[in-house]
């Protein structure tokens, strides 16, 4: 959950998370945590509240997971993949057998911003009554965690070379870095000049949508390794020396 | 809403019942409404708070209706039909077209009580983790009310703009002139020296899967344009010269 308002609503997660069966709350800068307001309508999910992580921003949230959905409203944007609440539990639960997965609501007011969603490989959008739209986040949430234990009980077969992928899925952290790489050297060319500094969230769509493992993003680091050597700029950080939170 | 104790999940549910399309609630001896934390927790779903129906008894609430489906906790209750979730979404959506129908939801406290039961056609229990079972009762109305919602059929227009992406999808001949490209500008680093000419076909294979519109392809090709013209080497082929096979 990022940037919460209401404690409360926080409270109301934890207690339908602890109903479906789910356990892992992380927050990004709540305005008020840990709350009396939270503890009263968590109404006995304790354990959640209790092992809550608390991060500044969503970037280092989930920095270590291989899939991320973020809520939203809107009908689109740009041309990330837009699932319903099924398929986005379908993916979650898929992708959950082998990688560790969030799933991102905003705050009360404005839900996700832009920045936030550009962290997101595919966005969710609930479907409800165009005349009534807004719903509570925890309501948001309850419907997912129903939809995603409903979606469990059914377990998908599992890909054959499962352990091979654990080991070599992409994680958000490596993902940045490359993103961070590529605006580096991108820098030294007139491409960011003006209004095409835009275009970077676009590459960086099609990049998150593209590149699946560790191998990959290394990959695309010796390329822009070896651009800045071309150009004649002296790389400021190594694949090999960047730490991923843990 | 039978005897409901918090005026504030009255308007948490008439929130999720405007945001998934429901309209008429019916109050069974509330403690307190109209109230204002019913109000605030609406949300601005005061349509469906000014045209509730207050009853004293759920007996005269339940009247006109010839399907009857109460929420319980329980496993079992005698012999009354238990349905889960979808079950009972699905007898209300097709009931629904021939008689009023009502799904009657209990006390936060202790959920219906027998005497109420006993008026249903049905029971209702939602899935729920067996160590913290407690739903919070707009959070069972939501679950439901998105269950019913799903099962009535609205047609979900998430790719509205269908068309639209029918114009702007990448053609393979887009596709192989930015591979070309992309191994022209490298040839002019040190990326492509000795073994590495293989990555040429693991780039190829990410950016398939992450590049979808020719305006994504544009994008790139501008990208190598100039990295071209940052390393000093004059651009061979333009975007807008190339001719697409049709």
């Amino acid at each position: 959950m990022v940037e919460t308002t209401h404690p409360g609503n926080i409270g109301a997660t934890a207690r339908v998370m602890a109903n479906m069966g789910l356990s892992e709350l992380c927050l990004v800068s709540p305005r008020s945590f840990p709350d009396p307001a939270a503890t009263a309508r968590a109404a006995g999910a304790d354990h959640i509240l209790e092992q809550v992580k608390k991060y500044e921003t969503l970037e280092r949230a989930v920095a270590d997971c291989g899939c991320v959905i973020g809520a939203t409203a809107r009908r689109r944007s740009l041309a990330w993949p837009l699932l319903d609440s099924e398929q986005a539990a379908a993916r979650l639960v898929s992708e959950s057998q082998s990688t560790p997965c969030a799933l991102v609501f905003g705050t009360e007011a404005s839900g996700l911003s832009n920045a936030h969603l550009d962290l997101c490989h595919a966005h969710l959008r609930i479907d409800v009554n165009e005349a009534f739209p807004s719903l509570n986040v925890a309501t948001a949430v309850a419907v997912m965690a129903y939809e995603f234990r409903k979606q469990s009980g059914h377990p998908l077969p599992l890909v054959t070379d499962q352990k091979a992928r654990e080991n070599t899925m992409m994680k958000m952290g490596e993902f940045d870095q490359l993103i961070k790489h590529l605006e580096r050297v991108l820098h030294h060319t007139a491409f960011l000049a003006g209004p095409r500094i835009r275009l970077v969230r676009k590459l960086r769509r099609l990049l998150l949508q593209g590149v699946q493992s560790t191998q990959e993003i290394n990959i695309l680091r010796g390329v822009l390794t070896s651009l800045e050597h071309a150009l004649g700029v002296s790389p400021k950080d190594k694949p090999e020396n960047k730490k991923t939170p843990t």
